[in-house]
């Protein structure tokens, strides 16, 4: 109701603000007897951790995640896992000046409308902070879907895009950017320089492929795969879009084109393209599940901007803090995450809680 | 979990395929005394009704709703609201030619490979014939926001996008596109005809607009107000995007650019511009929502396409059933309902579900 | 979130007042493939009919249902089932005469503070009319968890119990008490025939058993099996108690007597006593599940009892509509129905929802 | 789905096992702008804590709660607020002697057949150290309906039951088992040591009231405010048996004497009797609502008991740890804690999440 929690059978719900004492999340729904421990969550929160390049805040948090219940002798347990951040950088002394100050393009305005209080520092549960735990809880999802691989580039940064002919997902590894075309950074790294000294910020496209997806995952009707990953990837902050296999292409084909043609292929049934993206009536096909996702340019500006004061006059802003001039950047293993999210929860939607659990034979009275 | 509901506190549960006796839903959350009878509903039943040009499909349905329960001496007493629609033109002799091939781009596929079991009359639960319910359940939702005006048009179809500088509201309600501008009318015309001579089909790209919507609606981190508005569009039958405010242009604007600056004026906060699309940090600004949705083009085709059959053999498929060459036409009613949906949905979160009741005085006993 | 809707893997939405046309359920996440038709849910529904003795409402209801959706070719589909029962004997004048009066010991009252609107016929929403449809859907649960048998018997009515040394389900069949004891059948006709004279009414306690539920069905901490076994139970209308094996007994027994011993018999776990009633720690043990409920007398009464007007003024009210003596032999049928629910929905939270389609070999594409 | 969460407007959902690093909670949906702090919460736990009397167990646990997020300047802030205990006294070793076998009457054997993982820990996830953060989310829903009392006492201990007459609320304050009636107390002291002596344990009788409950809270047919009352209190570990009002009793009473009256007074109606325990139709009734729970002796027992082991093997158990010989005891304060979080969440289900903050005005842009 509140909003704070994701899923249905793999349930993830998370609480903390920007410059609170920690942040935190259980993840409920595990199956029992998962291998699983800290070294299987942190080196995703450290792809997301801030400070990496001088093209992402300078921010420094370790983003250290203690695993708190759910897990014993090395495996889950099928209760509730516990997960928690301390928080070691807030800083809030960057926030006393623009305290009465609602940042355009921030949650300012719309959560003081919403609660009629105001959390100043940082934008408090609005911060981007609270990825963390997505990250954090995304990993655990990864382990229940573990056949499932998914990974995420970033396609464009402003209106550089790649050039997908030049596709190479270890390029992804290789750069600042998670940017698959080698050829295409150095065209980055010019303009975000150029971008931060103008004051100014980018945003960027997002795409997100999840491999060895099985047919048959998603819902009829409202729960449909694809309508989840719309919902989970749209609630990243920053995301004004979301698309699914050809997107918005889609509209401008015809039919003939767009159909992905079906044929048999060593007993199984191949597709001879995938411009559904993986999902049809909202079901997974077996294909590759490809998703795209917009991410705005950064609100926070070194450069003045017109905004209006919790009194009710009109002001200029300039916000100092530490801030990403791209966001899109650090999106990327947020959007890997929330995918991860929705097909951990599809998948035990569908094949249950603990059915590892039930169905295996444990000797006697069966 | 099955797929079948949405919302919370304004919850909508549907039932029915394509060719079963009936269609129906239960409208749960509706606070009571609100004024309501079936003449509230069908109207805009009658807006998604198919065969009223020859732009659609040719299926004769009437489509009258009734309500069942919910509604005493016509107010809504807080109690489930009951739907039911018969159907009245099944039809199913046009389907036994294709009863055991998969149609592509269709859910026949994945749904078999979810359920394990095949109702192949006109796809059955996966048809549209369900968004039926969807348009039925959202006039009823209007009628909780009821302050908040809700309309769409088809802005393009295929390759030919409107003129956005000849916008006009009226002209959606005098041509069969739901097109608000007139001198595209005629190429859309030509276009379609064309494309159905091509045995072929064509997408489109609609836009929804909320406008009277308080600010202060959504909820933070996964049930933002843009999160819930981009599942329940992606939810409709061949969605394969959803943006909203500037959505996938906004990742190639600067950030100077693309901020909404604050201002006030006679006493009230306004916005210079509305990129965001009338959400920020996920809850409502109070400016107007403004979504985009893309709808692939028809899947059924005349035109002979690859597919495989039940048994695992490849096959050529011709649909000959009754079908619109370009669904994005009757995906407006449609997008308008959601959007409706979730806008209730989200104003009986915050408001609670009878605070109109609860709060009145009714002489004694406070 | 409005209290219309059951269990979350197998899920049940009710509609429907006592004097509107119709009262209709949908029953969401029934599994693909079982087999169903009408003949499975109409004895449900025919055990808990109006009318079969004197010692129960003379309403008449045939109580035919129709399904509506979610079965093809007498199978399920794994799409929601939509059921449909027309209401025929509605007599609205019964209540004509006392449209003003809030009847002691209903919820006329109660609904009216809630709603701030009155449906004095028959009591609306609140009337025990809707728990047609909880028997009907618990039904269909029966099939889910096809290997578990659940009866139910009533044990005492008034001040009258049963002897359980002569305990026979068979009886329960043969009288109109489902009366487990013979010899206690006369008495119970006795003391009904004098309440009736006395325009009084009189309450009861029933006792469900399921046999065959399998060891580890349940939630930990809050959705225990037994926890939403008393939500289920204490949902019926007029239910004021429930206990779980030993019940409030428990409380005066020494633990040494209340643990039930575990030894191993034929290479099986077995306990030598079942007061823990089939649940410890919320989990089935595998023994038999066995609940009790209290069901207060019947509020409407031929005598009359003080009372008050919608207008604030003090009133006598003598009831003269159709009304059974002891709702507690009609709530048999209805409290083996909830414990149905209950358990369908935890074996399918724990199998999932698909679990027999998924897993099933298909021929090709596995 | 997993069991770990209670509620839907207002949500808790807790984590930690009883020798795990740190017990916590995540309440989603208290309202904005409720004074708030960890000092409105530690007396509540301090009132469950173990070790305060002979009669309890010894282990010795702080139990600090810190409020790690959702509060700001001692004001909530309507995010997510999570709480965290740290566990202090473990004492693991307690438990190796026992590793293997299936304590009678305890969760062991249903986690161990459900998950198939065994956390030998003092039961891990099924200890009741999870109460504690019961506790610490009621200290909070009681702020929520602020102008609730919710008060419980321990009526019953073994056979031995209070003298009603003699009920005084300030008696429960003075003496370590919560009993209302002072003249009972000696009784039970001398009662419980000679339980101790004999190696065996004692059940109890709680029973809850709260004061100040507005009519009209509580939902139609399933989510009634009873049969959540029902569904919070039976989830309390050892809990047999619940009822509200006249209960078991209410079966043997003719509907003559159970029906409360209702007069007006004052203008205000008001009830001759409350044998319904302030709810009728599953709708508060504005009186005092009236709950009592049987609770089961304690478990873990000196004297030596049969069991099997996880070999399946027979084998006789004694379990040493410290235990409380009667849990009743300890259950009053976890009673009254789920009491409170049923009537926040049916408070804020009717009244809505933010109502406070969206109803109030600021001054401009309403």
């Amino acid at each position: 109701m509140a909003g704070n929690s994701f899923g249905e059978a793999f349930r993830v719900t998370t609480f903390g603000e920007s410059h609170g004492p920690a942040i935190g999340a259980i993840v409920d729904g595990v199956p029992p007897r998962v291998a699983l421990s800290e070294a299987d969550i942190q080196p995703f929160l450290d792809r997301r951790k801030p400070g990496q390049s001088r093209f992402t805040t300078q921010r420094r948090e370790a983003d250290q995640v203690r695993i708190l219940s759910g897990v014993f002798e090395g495996m889950t347990t099928g209760a509730p896992i516990g997960l928690l951040i301390e928080n070691e950088d807030p800083r809030s002394k960057d926030y006393g000046a623009i305290k009465d100050l609602f940042r355009p393009g921030h949650a300012d305005y719309t959560y003081w409308r919403k609660y009629g209080i105001r959390d100043y520092r940082g934008g408090g549960r609005s911060s981007a902070r609270e990825t963390a735990m997505r990250v954090a809880a995304g990993a655990i999802a990864r382990k229940v879907v573990a056949s499932v691989s998914i990974r995420a580039a970033l396609v464009q940064v402003g209106t550089n895009a790649i050039e997908r002919a030049r596709w190479d997902w270890e390029e992804t590894e290789r750069n600042p950017f998670w940017c698959p075309d080698a050829a295409t950074v150095p065209h980055w790294v010019a303009f975000l320089d150029e971008v931060r000294r103008a004051g100014s910020s980018a945003g960027g496209i997002v795409e997100v492929v999840a491999c060895g997806v099985p047919a048959g995952l998603g819902e009829p009707v409202f729960d449909r795969l694809d309508a989840d990953l719309a919902k989970a990837l749209m609630s990243i902050p920053a995301v004004k879009g979301v698309e699914i296999g050809a997107g918005f292409a889609a509209a401008a084909m015809p039919g003939s084109d767009h159909n992905d043609a079906m044929r048999m292929a060593d007993g199984a049934v191949t597709f001879l393209s995938n411009n559904a993206g993986g999902v049809l009536g909202g079901i997974s096909t077996g294909q590759d599940i490809v998703c795209r996702i917009a991410i705005k340019p950064t609100s926070s500006l070194a450069k003045p901007q017109q905004t209006v004061s919790v009194a009710g006059e009109d002001a200029e802003i300039v916000t100092k803090g530490r801030h990403d001039p791209c966001v899109a950047i650090r999106a990327v293993p947020v959007a890997e995450a929330m995918v991860a999210l929705v097909l951990a929860d599809h998948w035990l939607r569908q094949r249950g809680q603990c059915a590892t659990a039930v169905r295996e034979d444990r000797g006697f009275n069966k």
